[in-house]
């Protein structure tokens, strides 16, 4: 242990310190949630996620609202990656005394708003003050048995999707980032700007994947396509390769990325914080799929194909290049 | 809202504002634990607390193996407070690079321990870096259907108990923070240090105190008797008086307050952190109770008894004063 451990190292050390897998643990670490038993219907999964100050948000640019809702949402899109429906909402805050009375209250009112938008609701939590605003949200969803969509089960020869445009929410951060205040406001930004403040999840598209039958493995894409994608491959033991060509996004992306020095292709790739959907889908069914997605209102994109091997790689003007866990690191 | 709020008004505020109570929730904000339908024979009962660095713990005296194992009872201690048995334990951290390997895998190795010993996993989590270190734990437990111990159920004129030695804790706490390094290795201290440092939840004390049928409303003891009996008072719509002379202590705690210049009654009711309970059992039964509780080894000390009102008295050497919300605050 010369150096300090990346976040992905600490996490399998953890797992690999706690041995015991009891009865009732369906799936514990290595998943976006683990599942429990709840009886002979229905399964709970459980997820997780701690948000810091400057960290994941900048409250500079952030208004308190949004933020609410950012997180919340990012939770709730690890319950639609197993395709569940998100049922009770944990939260701990630490709160500094620079927040005022009013931005708590508008950060309260986008929390609940997006626990009531998805039928759930706040069930416990912790408060304290400290010297760094750091939000902690646990969701329990439900599952129907053994349906959850796990990153572990994709195999070769299955192609790729995914649920949304990619690139949006990085998008979003480089306009604030590089203070382009005079793009916050202007039409052709607003989506972007959007996205990275206030991300809807995937809820209903994730569950109608896991309904259909025909999905094999699912993710959230909350690290960007080249990571989460090696996710699903690490944990499945198989390799990826993605057409840049195919990579979705709104028709705005090359325009607004060329307006801040940036190659849309690589926001696609490597940018996080879109909470769409990746997944692979049984093989030969892909016209059947699409066809079934677009009749429930679904949209799905598809990028690639799995393939043997451990890389995921990207086909970009005939040339193949290595992106495994090439993504956003926060 | 003029000034700032406070933890209770807080938590107050924001259950006001989520309002959806829906289906499967069978108890939600209030209590030390949500309560979340499970199956026809069981009910889960989830708890979630954050421990900020220079708020809940110091890292100048806290070693890490100890931090790690009480990061984990502090939540298991809630789940004792229903009466329930922990499974599944999800861990959120937010590390500072001054943290080193060797202090990190001390702290897993602590949590891990606690974890194994009370037959729990660990099943799930997060980690991030930021600039304190914030430790973010959600335990699920499991309890009979309808048979978690709520803090609302208290009616008067009832015994209350407590399953420990009060004040040990608060002890421990005023040694580090006075700096006694004189006394940390002292025989008759070091039962004040280890209840500070690595507190033991009372996790089958507080399963069996609810198998036995005998009681009607418990909590606790995490911010001081003053503070967590009220707790239960004002759930359940009721006074409690206590007496000075039944609050049970270490031998050593007067000996060792006067050291460092306290009172031991101050410590024992306004002092927190000794994850005992606290809780009132059906009327004209002590006897019964005490007995049976002897024969299965669980100890437990009467204190008081509820009685009209809503203020929590305490009567010492013939004089009553309120001490309702009295206890310790981070």
């Amino acid at each position: 242990m010369e150096k300090s451990w990346s976040e992905r190292d600490l996490i399998e050390y953890i797992a690999q310190s706690s041995t015991k897998s009891p009865a009732g643990l369906r799936k514990g670490i290595g998943d976006d949630c683990a599942i429990i038993d709840q009886n002979s219907d229905e399964q709970y999964i459980v997820t997780t996620d701690m948000l810091v100050e400057d960290v994941h948000f900048n409250l500079k640019w952030h208004p308190p609202k949004e933020l609410g809702r950012k997180s919340i949402a990012v939770n709730l899109s690890d319950i639609a990656a197993m395709g569940g429906i998100p049922q009770f909402v944990f939260l701990s805050l630490s709160l500094t005394d620079s927040l005022g009375d009013a931005w708590l209250k508008e950060w309260i009112g986008g929390a609940t708003s997006i626990i009531e938008e998805y039928n759930c609701c706040l069930a416990g939590g912790d408060t304290v003050r400290g010297a760094r605003l750091t939000i902690n949200v646990t969701v329990i969803g439900s599952v129907a048995k053994n349906k959850a969509i796990m990153r572990s089960t994709a195999q070769k020869d299955q192609s790729i999707y995914v649920s949304g445009h990619l690139g949006s929410a990085a998008a979003g951060l480089l306009l604030f980032e590089t203070n382009r205040t005079d793009l916050f406001t202007s039409s052709r930004a607003r989506p972007f700007v959007r996205r990275h403040l206030d991300p809807s999840p995937d809820i209903v598209a994730g569950h109608l994947l896991m309904a259909s039958g025909m999905v094999t493995a699912m993710q959230d894409i909350s690290d960007g396509i080249a990571t989460d994608l090696s996710h699903i491959c690490a944990s499945s033991g198989i390799g990826a390769i993605v057409e840049e060509s195919l990579l979705p996004h709104h028709p705005n992306l090359p325009a607004v990325a060329a307006e801040i020095g940036e190659n849309a292709s690589d926001l696609m790739i490597a940018g996080g914080e879109d909470y769409h959907l990746v997944f692979t889908i049984l093989p030969d069914k892909d016209a059947t799929f699409e066809e079934k997605m677009s009749t429930e209102g679904v949209t799905v994109y598809k990028i690639g194909r799995t393939i043997d091997g451990s890389e995921v790689q990207l086909r970009s003007k005939g040339k193949v290049r290595n992106i495994t866990f090439g993504g956003f690191e926060h």
